[in-house]
């Protein structure tokens, strides 16, 4: 398996996607017909119309993908942001769970920003998305066996608002499950090939287990997560 | 029917619930045994512990609803926050929502806080929280026909952080729904007698429609949101 796990598409003081634009070509290794997965937002049409701009200036032509026909036909598949219930709710309603999951067990390249990297992971139960729709089942595609918070937010000092910081939401998520999670700030990226899973980009990133204290991992570290 | 609905039990610069005691006492008018589902947190008895404290103070004695014999035994319900979707899912689980929705419904006062009054709107689909377990249905009571966002919070013009406003998942909320949702800043709540709801506290709170600009309501005003 190959795949970019990105935590957000837009960073801070960088266009759309160009952050991660070394590892977006590696990944894709020459491969020029990318599927793009624009469920996470309303507007399909629109949110294509963004990728298709993007992956034109590194030279792949991107198909929106509508049903099976068009994961069947990609080279590689890219799962845009935006809402991660409305994602998956959407991906249930169109069966393609099992057809994305079996591609890129074959070797078909997955690329996720937010939304679409929360699918990755084993259920959506750490993203950060209101549930403004009611998928069937928070499990999504397991690809990797670990969890994924993107948008990591560090709690801020100064803050006088009262509801949970991000880390108090993980704590919780942990009195629930067993699935270890990483939290993934903005400017960096999960590169995995089949079980190693990399850290990418300019800073840390904070990984939460059960029972243990967390832990920061560097850019450039293996992640041994489970 | 009669409710209080807080945004949050801690507001900058005010013990547990002390920003609400006015209108907690004129809630509770007199009554004095409470009902308390400390389900939106891990351990129900620390939980307990705290709200019978806090209810002491003001002359009231609190029971810890384990099932439906102490919701049907209650003058006042209190539901605490904390995770939302942990909230629902165990009153699923233990059958009370129609017990609660029947008790309040003939005139029981019901006492929400954060989680609490999340689910005295007709979904949970408005709530900050993370989805660390999967309820059967995001239906949750309906007590008042709109959605409610507690700690509501205005974005930070200064913040670097590209994850989504509160006002950008509300508007998402508002792509897949209809029902209105007033956005509750920490310092306010919702006094609310059967079809008459009005907004008390400190700050004004941010309404909104699907194709509308949001609006602000203040202090003292009957919310007109249906």
């Amino acid at each position: 398996m190959q795949l970019l796990l990105l935590s957000s598409s837009n960073v801070y003081g960088y266009g759309y996607l160009d952050h991660a634009e070394r590892e977006l070509r590696a990944r894709l290794d020459g491969r020029t017909r990318v599927a793009f997965v624009p469920f996470a937002l309303q507007d399909h049409e629109a949110y294509t119309a963004t990728a298709r701009e993007r992956f034109a200036r590194i030279d792949c032509e991107v198909t929106q993908v509508r049903g099976a026909a068009e994961i069947e036909a990609a080279e590689a598949i890219f799962v845009g942001g935006g809402n991660t219930f409305r994602l998956l709710k959407t991906l249930y309603e169109r069966e393609l769970l099992d057809v994305i999951r079996a591609r890129v067990r074959s070797g078909v390249p997955y690329i996720g920003t937010s939304a679409g990297t929360n699918i990755a992971a084993p259920t959506i139960r750490t993203t950060n998305d209101m549930p403004i729709v009611q998928p069937p089942s928070f499990d999504a595609l397991g690809l990797v066996p670990y969890q994924i918070n993107p948008h990591y937010l560090d709690a801020d000092p100064s803050s006088t608002h009262q509801g949970e910081t991000r880390e108090q939401r993980l704590q919780q998520y942990l009195e629930e499950n067993t699935a270890p999670v990483i939290g993934l700030r903005e400017d960096t990226m999960l590169w995995v090939d089949d079980d190693v899973t990399t850290l990418h980009g300019r800073s840390s990133a904070r990984v939460f287990r059960r029972g243990a204290e967390p832990i920061e991992i560097e850019p450039g570290s293996v992640v041994a997560l489970v």
